[in-house]
């Protein structure tokens, strides 16, 4: 498949791994970028040491990176230590990207940014972002819960067309196989950002008794919350949740935060003691509704070339003249 | 654009209407299927008098209806009524449709069942369903919370493809153009069954002022909760909610459902004389996520003609070898 994405970055594929936090690290975007799509570093919360490490862990493949914004506005020197590593693309998520963004460029970066509303669209074009993603509820991790896919990206496209028609945009949020990206590029993308796909490959550093949960559970099987957040005591800003996979622990409390914070000392023992004990059933699987369409564990490079390959399929059948 | 849908019967365009109840009467249905598509009259909760005169004012136009499932199960007579107008096919929305379904069927016509969830389907499955509809949350009206086109649309199509080849799947939920369209058939559905975009054509029931509201919104501008479930005092069964557009009603209970209970005769009586006046800062407008691609009032030939039409250009686009 070849679309303005692939030609600016010279891909093979339109796809790009999502910069996930701490399960996006060197090896799986490194794999990503060398299979021909664009990996991404998921830097998250901004450890130097880690990002670092990760970048080694790439081998040279070119890959670049992400942080979370609002992170980097607590600790300016996070994105500096991130831009380094001379990342060929920074992706920018969950916050202003204005005051970051001439950094970014300025270290000869491709500036990606991450939105969720409207409103942060106009702030990502005032940024002057090469590439918008279009990051809607589906998808797993952090995010928002007001958009889908299915109207998001072509209202983002029609913004885009309007107002900045050279800057290409990626849809976030259940593009888990070909028919996904073929459908998300019919919307007017040029491009899918992938994360829960990828987090079930080979190359994520999710663990195996996680990524073992998102094989056999169906796109119901996800919760969107702050639970998780709680339990880690991560302070995101109002209106950011985070989906994973449903179990105990999202039962028990999703929908009843204000009634976990009474316990919360208490659960987040639980909850620390589940995760360094790789209990999925109470640690958290940051899974999106893809989960449904993830039946196996491959290597990174073979979800791409299954991605594009079906894609190619359905739109070339679809595409035939009648 | 020619599917198994417009083959089996016998359509120009893989569009339905949505039986929206009470606002698609005969003339949008009649409407939609003369100019080639699948008109279903929305019956709702089951006036006989109000079906009656809607198929009367379909003009002999081939169109079909829709009842709310549970809603027969509290007075099974309205199915009979429905039934006695020898629609085309006939949609089950909202319950088991698994007691009814023998009724539709010796009437003649085509089983459409429509499922929010996979145990739904199941039900649906043994109803032996001609046609299924998987509605997502994006959709205006009611619905379910949990799932998006982008991904439920696959995993329906892939059950079905296991286990009911010959059954055909309709995608519900944000489809409001050619894009649209183009992308639930990539995601591997037969064709889409259309709401708020018809819900804002020329020929809908539903009120000026209210069609006006949704040519000027966002997608971020709606809301799914049960707050105007209690403003009408409709008892829906748990798990459905009713997505409309944002607007004062919906910015001061939606969330806090408990608290409008207590004080629901004066919010009742506010809510009843909006409508009355068709003041729809209080009064609501069941549009769904589509509303932010929505920005005309066409008539629904003029609708389904230029879907069809951007559709057909975005696949062919895409799908051309490179």
């Amino acid at each position: 498949m070849k679309t303005r994405f692939t030609e600016r970055f010279q891909l093979k594929y339109p796809i790009a791994c999502a910069p996930m936090a701490l399960i996006a690290g060197g090896v799986l975007a490194g794999a990503v970028s060398r299979a021909g799509g664009l990996g991404l570093i998921g830097g998250g919360y901004g450890d130097p040491e880690w990002i670092a490490q990760e970048h080694a862990n790439a081998q040279g493949a070119p890959v670049g990176g992400g942080l979370i914004t609002w992170m980097i506005e607590q600790n300016p020197s996070i994105l500096d230590a991130a831009l380094s590593h001379q990342p060929r693309a920074f992706m920018l998520s969950f916050g202003d990207p204005r005051p970051h963004a001439p950094k970014v460029k300025a270290a000869g970066a491709a500036l990606i940014c991450q939105v969720q509303r409207l409103h942060q669209l106009e702030q990502a074009l005032e940024a002057g972002a090469d590439v918008i993603v279009a990051q809607s509820s589906e998808a797993g991790g952090h995010g928002m819960a007001n958009r889908a896919t299915i109207t998001f990206i072509p209202e983002v496209a029609d913004i885009l067309a309007q107002r900045a028609p050279d800057t290409l945009l990626l849809a976030a949020g259940g593009v888990a196989d070909g028919r996904g990206l073929a459908a998300v590029l019919a919307l007017g993308a040029d491009g899918a950002l992938v994360g829960s796909r990828l987090w079930a490959s080979r190359e994520s550093l999710a663990h195996e008794a996680s990524k073992a949960r998102s094989v056999h559970l169906t796109g119901e099987d996800t919760d969107r919350s702050i639970v998780f957040d709680v339990l880690r005591e991560k302070h995101w800003p109002p209106g950011y949740t985070f989906r994973a996979l449903k179990n105990t622990m999202t039962e028990r409390w999703s929908g009843r935060e204000d009634e976990l914070l009474a316990v919360a000392e208490q659960e987040r023992e639980t909850y620390r003691a589940a995760m360094a004990a790789h209990d999925y059933t109470i640690g958290h699987s940051p899974v999106g509704q893809a989960t449904g369409l993830i039946r196996d564990i491959p290597t990174a490079e073979e979800i791409l070339e299954r991605m594009d390959g079906q894609a190619a399929d359905v739109l070339k059948r679809l595409g035939r003249p009648i």
